[in-house]
């Protein structure tokens, strides 16, 4: 195609016989227009994913083919309709957030820190390793689904399967709130548990929206010069608002989940941007400085429309010198580990993030427990013993 | 789909009123059928990669769609045809290698260890931390190509890059030689290396089917008690035999390099694979045991045909309890590390594969240097320093 428009431009020009230099400017605004050529990919047919587990395949053998044009009309256009649709959609969420709650013995209690609502979510039994560790949730949905006890949905997930405390951010959203509001309301949070948590003792993170607002937030710390955390968790994370990146081209319709980045996605986050400009960290963190991030673990899947953005992000990190651990998985579209929660896959996302976590908040040494009671204490161990 | 097929079992059985039996067993067959449906993926168009380099950039703004169809054209029937191609391929490869040795003043001594053909390949000055250190590296190229002096190109980076003597193998191919021969010469090599290093001193690895080779190698030095390599390094590798991965299908005519699994690529494999069955782990490596593998590094990218081998493999890894990093370039196709040598992303990832071994090769602790002569040594330390 290339070497087809240059013959193009020789035969168009060539007898024309204009000077050189309009010749060459000419030239230089075609090269321009190549410069946005694009690839044009042909069909293909797409095998449920073999290499994955039997609870993952047989959810794709039942999946059918995404509905691109579906997913692009969907259109809504003034902030009434965008309230009905999200106050719509997260009502089913919040039913399955609470029953999952229930069925993994997870307490969710509201509360208020610094003016923001928030969501204690909490698992029966806490990991003696984790008793002194919190995650600070920040809930995805596109900057604007997920309100209430919607976003605890993942919560629920890391504080059964981690065995960890959880504290859920329940931060402000367009239309009425576009950015910065969800950004101060996790600094508004983070303050105040900065007053009672060593900074190092905690671990911030949340899945698409969510990798956007805590990557976005962390660029806010450093302006206002507040400690980071101990280590981030950015599942899936939406890094520019701009439709930028391989995977939000390759996997249209190859995403059983977002399906596509226009529409509702790019619509969403035109919305949360605001008045900011689409390269600003708060919005795109992508382009913000990342020296000196926590220990950063990332998620992504081969069918994920962000997975690009996941794997910039994880460039970015390692760049600046940042411990960054990326995993992809087979199969996998955009946030499956939460709405496949009960596949095995899910669980060794989670086990991972543990993992990763247990390596980087800090593990103050445990003595080994008292004897129990009735143990003998006048056991005499023989000097010779040192020799 | 889904849905339409079983509207349609409907429709076509419901007015037969054939017994209960016989329709459940038809759906069963019927659910058989389904159970190897696909999906049907619509043509798109996929811009250049944005956020790469400028060198990157402008290299994928020249490229032109991959063209699948002339990828699955190229049949090769014959040993006579294979052995042409081959031929005819490798020699502007080996004059690449040689052109690049002498540009990154590398060189390139040939030898023959345990009876097979290696080539020493040197950097003009060896970091200091990696004196004691081996990359013993197995070429790729789709198992039958590179043989010689054209396998030496990704060893003369590596050498110059990581300032790191690099043992590369030559091992036998087919058509004339099949599995297991490649894998029997890395272990002749290896058996005789073992003799004068130490083997955690020594990095093994390679790219594309020098990454399948590499691990059905470490699955055979299990079965032969043989000690492990210190670490591995995957770049791109073919995992599967069989055509099995998400990234096969997604990313056909995506790949500017490899283009697509059917044709070459595929033929070569199961030339490769010979009689062994293509679930065998010395021709199919994930099918094998990972425990206890060597810590791992994995390369891949956003438009590689291989980037669902390369997952799998990390995941096979990390469930292993391997220490496996993985690191997945935007825009990137199969092997454009090594293609695109002079971009900055080259550059990069050869710097993540040194920081990887460097932490995980043996690195005796270096004294400081000597005070150079002159140095004034009866400086007396007061003892108060100490108090």
């Amino acid at each position: 195609m290339y070497k087809e428009a240059i013959m193009t431009l020789r035969v168009s020009f060539g007898f024309l016989r204009v000077p050189l230099l309009v010749t060459a400017m000419l030239f230089a605004v075609a090269m321009t227009a190549l410069a946005e050529d694009v690839w044009n990919i042909g069909p293909r047919t797409l095998p449920a994913a073999v290499d994955v587990s039997d609870v993952m395949r047989e959810s794709l053998l039942k999946t059918p083919t995404p509905d691109v044009a579906a997913a692009k009309a969907l259109v809504l256009r003034t902030d009434e309709e965008w309230e009905a649709w999200v106050k719509e959609g997260d009502l089913p969420r919040a039913a399955a957030a609470l029953a999952l709650a229930e069925a993994l013995s997870v307490t969710i209690q509201e509360d208020v820190i610094g003016g923001v609502n928030v969501y204690r979510v909490t698992p029966s039994e806490t990991d003696e390793k984790h008793l002194k560790h919190l995650f600070v949730y920040i809930h995805g949905g596109a900057w604007v689904l997920n309100g209430g006890v919607a976003g605890t949905l993942e919560p629920v997930l890391i504080a059964a399967r981690l065995k960890m405390s959880v504290l859920s951010i329940d931060y402000r959203m367009p239309p009425k709130h576009p950015a910065p509001a969800a950004i101060d309301d996790v600094v508004a949070v983070w303050q105040e548990l900065l007053k009672e948590h060593s900074p190092a003792s905690m671990a911030m993170g949340g899945t698409s929206g969510g990798g956007n607002i805590t990557m976005g937030s962390v660029h806010r710390f450093r302006e206002l010069k507040l400690a980071f955390p101990g280590a981030l968790y950015m599942g899936t994370p939406c890094v520019d608002i701009d439709k930028i990146g391989d995977s939000r081209f390759i996997n249209e319709g190859i995403d059983r989940l977002l399906v596509s980045w226009d529409g509702v996605p790019q619509d969403a986050g035109r919305m949360y941007a605001g008045k900011f400009d689409h390269k600003h960290p708060y919005v795109s963190p992508i382009y913000g400085d990342f020296e000196g991030f926590p220990p950063s673990y990332l998620i992504s899947g081969t069918r994920d429309i962000l997975l690009s953005d996941t794997v910039r992000a994880h460039r970015k990190l390692r760049q600046a010198g940042v411990e960054a651990d990326l995993h992809v998985y087979e199969g996998q579209s955009h946030g499956d580990y939460i709405a496949m929660w009960n596949a095995p896959e899910s669980a060794e996302h989670y086990a991972e993030l543990n993992a990763f976590l247990l390596k980087h908040l800090p593990s103050p040494l445990t003595p080994a427990p008292t004897p129990p009671a009735g143990t003998s204490t006048d056991i005499e161990v023989p000097k010779s013993a040192f020799y």
